[in-house]
């Protein structure tokens, strides 16, 4: 398995159900490592560096079901259970990916599933 | 869309009729406007510093049908169309993520799908 030069390598988190892509995140080898051993998605937070087990506060944990490597061992793909509300994407939405290309006019819009509302979970 | 520090932006290329993640790759501003207005994937190849078309030499292209952006913006994920074999891997197989972990004793073994023999197709 090949980190990059900053000791990290990209994650791909898919719903082992749907199929649905639910986020791209980091590893490093320590989070990679206790993703295993504790089931748990648990990535590297590049803006926060620290170890970043997804759903903490959320209750939307993800269960890794399935472990998958790419050719060039620099990339690799889990397939989860999402728990919980079951959203994956902190603006509430079941995928990060939510938005899509109007591709005619390059424009984004909202394609994706709400699930819960942020502001009430995240309280300040 | 936000590029990093190296121009680049990490893309998620998963097949639109299976949902099958094929590959991971990167573009850089000109490469996402090629693909846009050609209609065929056109990734930044960072080992040979070049733009790259998915199945220039395989026949393998992949057909853009849907584009996504997550939540930071700074992920792009693309729904395509594989042509040809349907590989997107080199070494043959539909999709890149191929080796699947086994979790117990931590090694990768062979789980997808080989569609061509790589060496009867990129001959030297």
């Amino acid at each position: 398995m090949k980190f990059d030069e900053k000791g990290l390598i990209p994650v791909i988190t898919q719903d082992v159900n749907t199929g649905e892509v639910l986020m791209f995140a980091w590893m490093n080898q320590e989070s990679f490592k206790r993703t295993l051993e504790t089931g748990v998605m648990t990535y590297w937070s590049r803006s926060r560096q620290q170890f970043w087990v997804k759903g903490e506060t959320s209750g939307n944990i993800q269960e890794v079901r399935e472990v998958y490597i790419d050719c060039d061992a620099d990339c690799l793909l889990f397939k989860v259970e999402p728990k919980g509300h079951g959203a994956a994407c902190h603006d509430g939405y079941r995928s990060c990916f939510y938005r899509r290309l109007n591709i005619s006019d390059g424009t984004f819009y909202i394609s994706g599933q709400k699930l819960f509302d942020p502001e009430k979970i995240y309280k300040k």
